[in-house]
């Protein structure tokens, strides 16, 4: 159970914590302060500056060929492990641009996965080889309103049969990444039939995003925040049609896609989450050393050395937490894996919330503010503990699998 | 140790109660929604329906006598104790512009409680009039950037004695309030005496906003939100002259009247974080009910049953040690009072803050976002754990209090 | 709603304080030193000095009139309100051998209320008599090995009707107190009726604890301890026979007695764990002063400040809670003070044990050693958080109530 | 970074696994159950079956190969890593008499690392040998009453030179094992040079456990249990003499050699720690699968999947730490594993101390009698938070060694 940085990806890592200090974080808050600034005052538009920043990191990126590192196991990427791909995903969630640059960034990442694994020809040609080039982005359509997602038996958004095509209605919310205009295609989920089993009812769909019939109806905030321009949409889909070419791996097995989907996209966030914890210390530290009260420095006052050192040892847990899941999917089956995804799904974004408070506390009123980025990273990362999944889903699921051990009865 | 609602009390908290209910919650997300849309494009100019919406209920408010409640023990006001203030602060934290409403809101009482007790005849007739009938606003200027303002030798703001007047330079930030248009004086504290003993350094002023030599730079986020059109604006200050009559109470007694200001000013914070923290359990039962999964009300899975239990619990112990250190407020010394005083300036935000976490956990994804006003209550809570001392320094002060019940030596 | 020390109560508590200080405090160790060394080996048996100690202690209590304090609103006791003994069971928490040395031992209270309230002349005279003057000692014999005694189906010690009696068969378990052989009497909870509702299929029984056909199997150990010379013992009951006039106010009322019983049980436990606390923190605040470490008293290295100031504060908001709900049954229906009751159950120990785990800690080992009262404080108070129902039983009380104010459903 | 079993090791984790459940388990509790019978009265005699049990175990893992395993790098034992002996120390750690069994418990470990490493060839013929061959016992010599021992500049237990030895005078208290009649040598630490620099003032002596002028004073207790035949004993050293070739390493090296010694004894108290929680873990599925209430296994009760996922995870994330602990151990200087080694000496007995009392608390009153081990776990791990530097030594070295990496400043 080879934890550590191998050989093969520690200059990776190397390159890409060099590229994200010389050429991402300078250009990071520029880019954010240039949201809302587009002349039609549409928050959900880019103005030219920032996408010339964007674009040409990216380019920068690609040509140096850090590019694509989620493609595990893959001949399209650089064929790393998972517990590879970690090192790099954490330092990625250190600066907020940077997954983007490297093209590794949620929701992206799991629609390319869906695309190479269950997507027709048709759909590789037209959705994967641009996603794969970083020239378009795209979104994943699943969350409605109104009900528990948790709960399959609970997602009514309907697609109707009608001839060649299904024809979808209803509405989708938490769309992520819906609001930027670089977001060409949707991979939906809906019931095609609702009186299967709880599991098969749905079904998978590939569709463009500026099908005829599609409606933004709002961003969803975040804590006061719209998050433009990648936003969290609130659609209405009236009767759009989809070909029936564009439904994923078979009618029914939409639950199936998903699921696949999921696990590593679960474990992404969880890998960023821990980088931003990472900084979030850093940051706790150098201000202690920095600040000065009463004629110390302020990380010698009351109990911060404590705060420090939970700090650390939390972190260094998660860390290993998330590194043993990646192992595990990479050495066993999915449902074997399964169990560690939830563990870690629930420890990381919860430690990184209570080490980004405690930096936020540490920093005084200006580590709420924005001349720091921790709040952003809060706001952000709180948004994973509900994300594919809330807290208690995956307790309940490591919970069962811990207690499968010691019986057949059915929980 | 009469903790409990008095029979003068009661009837004014059902007026308060129903006047919260019918009047002010209908129009507060109207009042909200309309933040930014001044064609101006300054989000701190109120559109006139803003204006319609405030002075409309602050006009019923006080017509009914609902007015002023913060002022105890005063003639001015209705003669409450702060045990029965608690009450009635507790219901107008639980919509936002509740209690500007009553004319009972932050940063404005404290203002006022500074102009009664230490205030020129000339400042009662020119500021605490209109503050009292409620028809300006005032900011409190204290803080300064890049100091630690819990450690009181490091607040420099410059006031230079020139002739027949003070000549202030200087930055301030999170000036909260001084955003509004309204706001039309400030209390601000500057050294006048750096080389006096590190309490006497200090004296406090009283000016007008819109006095020349004062620029707003920017308004300071809180979790990337402006709270427009209040405001926590960051202030620069050239030469600006305050007259010497305006000096309050004396020069070098800056600290003396910052220290009679903020004991009530804490103690009300806590009093609404309370009423935010009641709000959420009732958000919290009445979502856990209605809500259902896996073919049950969400109330009834998981861990849910513990958390709605240890909400009522931690807001139960906490509005008792409210009440308990208004006691000591109404009964006691502002000497003997302080150390509970810190105890719930420690306590009311934490438990807010994690009751309303678990309010917004439980509302799923929605509970971050526009459509519940949880978030917008978390964030303001959040600021709390800074405002008026951070939890550090309170919890300092609460364990040497409690080491001198054992020791002389100077702790 | 008054919760502080009245009038009537202070020179009480300062009675109490002064003879703790005075006369209990020097013999306690003395007492518990003496365990286990009577000739006999039998550690449940008192040697001459024990008793000579306990003996004199209560006649000094009866004489000064510090007596059965807890008969709250009775003509037989001091006439105080449940919020007045609260302080006095406080300060009877700090030192194991106070509570009997006023006649204000759990099980005896409740026993003594069960005698009062629903006890034939004859059990008054041969039982509640000698109970009151502190002559005998009593047991309550209602837990049962293997079984979850909250839920009261599962109770299925037998009581069979024969003749003009009930025949008793089955084990009991964790019977406390029944290892003294100054205990005379057992109240005791058998099934009469297994068929009837749930509730009703239980009796309450009087019996001598010599009646013939009881056994004792062992003492139950408390980490490892056996709690010698009172004892929670496994008892074994074999075809006992106990005449129908000793079956308390009527056959199938089991638990309508027991319910009576354990609201002021429970709450007694609670306010002398509150003792313990306050106790500990006191202990922690002197060694903190008195230790020094690396050139410091220890109280100011590290997190200490923070964790004397967050034992205060824990310690305030449990003792406001036990107030508010000692209020509650004085003023209230039991079925209204219920759910009060169940929260102090859940805060008070687990306080308690907080506060103690870290007043050990700051002790060093010795404060886990027989050096101290904190060990055992902590182990006592551990068994508080199974004693009378488990937290998560009350904590499930608690959601409850809280949730019935938004619903009739059945929850 | 290999953190997992490795092919060499996976047989003996079963060996050894298999022995403990066939072999030892079923005598544990009737060795213990045996202390306290000697017929002297002497609770820290074994009786004959006692060491019939001990003697035939032992013997029987010697004959198996499964012995010494700590001796980690070495020629003499299994020539085992840190991290493969990780993997074999937890599951001694579940079962009281295991890690004897395989002559692999504190203190002998430590001390006979301390032969092994810095022992003259006298001290290897005389103690190491019969210690090796678990034919002895030991105890390591070091705390001392009312001083805080994390501050070496306070242990003044004294060592006169005089002549060719050095005299020996003053009390040392919490020594491990010097209660069992089979330890033979102490290992000591005593102040040779009060006026040297901190941490040259020291040096270790070796001499044996029956040296003229050595006095048991008492057994400490651990919550009121003496843990015989073991002990914690208190000594008294009156003029004992020891031959000046009985100085380990060099005069003045008494910390050197401490220290070394600290290191393995601290992360093996962790693994053994994470068995036991493992241990706790299963015991709580166990229970809460078999026992019902209200018509459910209590496992579905109320928050007890959320304790159970809790559990499950703290367990893994800190037995991941105390693998990386021990691979840093293996691979990087004392220096560099030092703060990982004091992040899991914070950790690991917290963790245990948390999931070992809900496990308590799922077994209801059962859970801290003699009819589990769970108590006995308790107050083992309870003391491994003093034991080798306090929470607070450690936490503070963390948070230090974070600083570091920012600073050159002296912390």
């Amino acid at each position: 159970m080879d934890l550590g940085m191998t050989d093969r990806v520690r200059p990776l890592v190397e390159q890409v914590r060099a590229m994200i200090a010389d050429d991402i974080e300078p250009l990071d808050h520029e880019f954010h302060a240039l949201v809302g600034t587009h002349p039609s005052g549409d928050r959900f538009q880019h103005v030219p500056r920032q996408l010339e920043i964007l674009d040409g990191l990216k380019a920068k990126a690609r040509e140096r060929g850090l590019w694509n590192f989620w493609l595990t196991d893959s001949e399209k990427g650089q064929g790393l492990t998972t517990v590879e791909y970690a090192y790099l995903a954490e330092e990625m969630g250190k600066v907020r641009l940077a997954a983007e640059v490297f093209n590794c960034s949620a929701p992206d990442t799991g629609n390319m996965e869906v695309f190479e694994r269950y997507g027709t020809a048709a759909h590789k040609e037209r959705w994967l080889k641009p996603l794969l080039a970083g020239e378009i982005r795209s979104a994943y359509v699943m969350t409605e309103p109104d009900v528990a997602s948790s709960d399959a038996a609970q997602l009514a958004f309907e697609a109707r049969e009608d001839g060649d095509a299904y024809v979808l209605n209803g509405e989708k919310w938490w769309i992520s990444g819906a609001g930027d205009p670089r977001c060409k295609v949707y991979i939906l989920l809906a019931e095609t039939d609702p009186d299967a089993d709880k599991h098969k009812r749905h079904s998978m769909f590939v569709l463009p995003a500026d099908a005829e019939g599609i409606e933004i109806l709002r961003p969803m905030q975040v804590f006061n925040h719209d998050d433009a321009p990648h936003g969290h949409m609130h659609l209405r889909f009236t009767e759009v049609r989809v070909p029936k070419e564009d439904l994923v791996l078979g009618r029914g097995r939409g639950f199936e896609v998903a699921q696949g989907r999921l696990g590593p996209g679960r474990i992404h966030h969880c890998m960023r989450a821990i980088g931003q914890a990472e900084k979030a210390l850093e940051m706790m530290c150098k201000r202690g050393l920095a600040r000065e009260a009463f004629g110390k420095p302020i990380a010698q006052l009351g109990a911060n050395y404590d705060i420090i050192a939970n700090a650390r040892m939390e972190i260094e847990m998660a860390r290993l937490l998330c590194l043993k899941a990646a192992w595990m999917m990479d050495t066993s089956s999915p449902k074997e894996a399964a169990p560690w995804i939830s563990q870690i799904k629930v420890v990381a974004p919860l430690m990184a919330q209570k080490v980004l408070d405690e930096a936020m506390q540490l920093h005084g009123a200006q580590g709420i503010s924005q001349d720091t980025d921790l709040a952003a990273m809060y706001t952000h990362n709180r948004t994973l503990r509900f994300a594919d999944g809330p807290d208690a889903v995956h307790r309940r699921q490591v919970a069962r699998a811990e207690l499968r051990k010691h019986t057949n009865m059915r929980l």
